[in-house]
């Protein structure tokens, strides 16, 4: 098994590689909660960062960006008119758009809208927590706020992911103890990653700037969308074995471990299964 | 002293052990500019953070919410009502809520949105540093800013607290070099803690969320507000050893002793004093 | 030269303890992104940060501040007024106001933000980097995003400063490899800083915050704009000596830095020559 990961990790150690040589321009429009940490993994990773949330600019700096990441954690009527825009103008294009849709399940705002921004928007990649996911794919969840829910922990998140990006026509990602990348067509498992992710804020926005960062290098989201997630998970046990559950400690050395994965790193800790 | 202190203590623990099986949801209304060191501290002692400033939502977060937390830090017309909005929520729904003026003093914006909080909202603890309590009960404060004013750091805190917790019918918390807690009739002096907190953003707003956390808890505010001051103390202590005021890791070492606080730890030491 | 140097910077250290010993009032409109690392770095340096950008106070906070600092990081329309109001309020006052038209160049939205600020307030000291100030001066930009282009940095800063500074009548501070400050008459290149700095984000808007700190102390912004720029470079050499590229280390270690500086370190570690 480690050894077959390994060849299939070279192609996502190659796409950090060209990432790197690229440094992709990635539009967020964000939540002033993690922004700072959305910021960094973009740098830390080796794109480059644009923070702009106005709607007077947002569609200008859609158009000009390599990818556009719309992240609902704190939402508001404003910040939801600039996604819109920022959206169609990443359509119009041909720059591929990342959603967070952070909390929702949690209040009718955010569900309204996840669905007016899937309707309006054409997505490349959904990424998600369980709980997330599977309130956009109408399947039941029991989101208590952000977090996800532990019962939800429980569902078949490949599953889940392959039949909600054939009814989305994009690749949906579901991260948690197992990550579920597909397309579709294919399915990738993911088992790279610690518990102690969760004992602070913003790894899942993080792991969705990641996303927005390699999605901004080839055009292949599917592989780029498993690169950032592989990314994120290495980087995750990388610090954890610094800091173990200093929680302040780990967050630092999570963005450190970013700035200094490599493409043998990836390939020799990918904990990676293909469908 | 030590010994009786720790006996008292002891209960405090408790509460920091049932905190942790509870995990509380903490939603918060606050500034842009400390966010994520309360979402972090929350996550680190045990609690579950949602940020959620719109109005649309503020009311549906915060009755489903363990507590709310509201921080005037970089309040505007907007997360005003939005602090209204969920405050009336959250008192018909049996929510605590936990009320920091950063700032009163400063501006008539912030002292006329302080004194609407105060009249259109049930306040369960009021928690601030001496300049923006001494305002806030009309007994002249020196304010310079948001940091506390040194003159009025000589004023005596335990006694300000019960004279205000008993006219405004809550839990009034005062923190600087001493701590004071009183709901009027019960009053704590809490010594732990540096000087150097006040040399780092937010450590204030930390406070509030920890008290929020605590607060989500049982139902006894007072005794969850001193175990969350308590906590707050000992924590920016451990941090201090480890870094001293080296001012950018004593931050992170104050979540990394939050997210490492145990009952044991809290007991022995607490430098307790009631009245 | 380096002896030379030493005798230059002891009039910037000289600086360095007026402010600590002053510890004025920082007056912050700026983005969400870096806006608690501004905070941070005011605090290490020994001022005192308040961050208020509603257009009800912003005029009131700035009156009774030692500085204001403008920073367009997450401009919007709401934030946009807020920044002519105090800018003017500053002015009446005879409070220094820093200006740091991040993204410059990059939307239309900043570019008329950036004009009309410069038309409406009497700016004390612009700071950018090399490509923000290029388009600023109507001398070709190439900027992508927020981050300096490439080819910018080949440009003279000096000669840019200066020109620029004559024409608009303030301090001009351009950051970069070689960071290059003028008021028309005086200009100054300082040598300090290392390439890991632009791997954060941030840095830019930090030097702001020290620019806005010291330029709030005696009233020479020539001078005080130096010292500020000085401290930056240092701190960010003594941090990647602690930390080399582990880039969320790194941004702590910068804090840590700015904290422990002393005239004595300053003296010997800069890197400083005057025209």
């Amino acid at each position: 098994m480690i050894k077959a990961a390994e060849e299939r990790a070279a192609k996502y150690a190659a796409i950090l590689n060209d990432l790197r040589a690229k440094r992709p321009l990635v539009h967020h429009i964000t939540n002033y909660v993690t922004v700072n940490d959305c910021a960094n993994v973009t740098l830390a990773i080796g794109a480059s960062p644009i923070m702009a949330d106005a709607a007077e600019e947002a569609g200008d700096i859609a158009a000009i960006s390599s990818s556009l990441v719309l992240n609902m954690g704190t939402l508001n009527s404003r910040t939801l008119e600039s996604m819109i825009i920022a959206g169609r103008s990443a359509n119009v294009n041909g720059v591929p758009v990342i959603f967070d849709p952070v909390g929702a399940g949690a209040s009718k705002l955010r569900n309204d809208a996840a669905a007016r921004v899937l309707s309006e928007v054409r997505i490349g990649v959904l990424r998600g927590n369980i709980s997330e996911i599977r309130f956009i794919g109408g399947i039941g969840a029991g989101a208590k706020g952000v977090d996800a829910d532990a019962e939800d922990a429980n569902a078949d998140a490949a599953e889940i992911a392959l039949s909600l990006a054939r009814r989305l026509k994009c690749v949906v990602a579901i991260t948690g103890a197992i990550d579920a990348v597909s397309d579709g067509e294919r399915t990738a498992g993911i088992e790279n990653g610690r518990p102690a992710m969760s004992g602070i804020t913003g790894t899942g926005c993080m792991c969705s700037s990641l996303v927005g960062s390699f999605c901004g290098t080839r055009g292949d989201s599917f592989d780029e969308t498993v690169a950032a997630i592989l990314s994120m998970g290495i980087a995750g046990e990388i610090a954890y074995e610094k800091t173990g559950n200093a929680l302040g400690s780990f967050r630092a050395a999570i963005i450190d471990a970013i700035s200094r994965l490599d493409a043998q790193t990836l390939v020799r800790r990918a904990k990676l299964y293909e469908a």
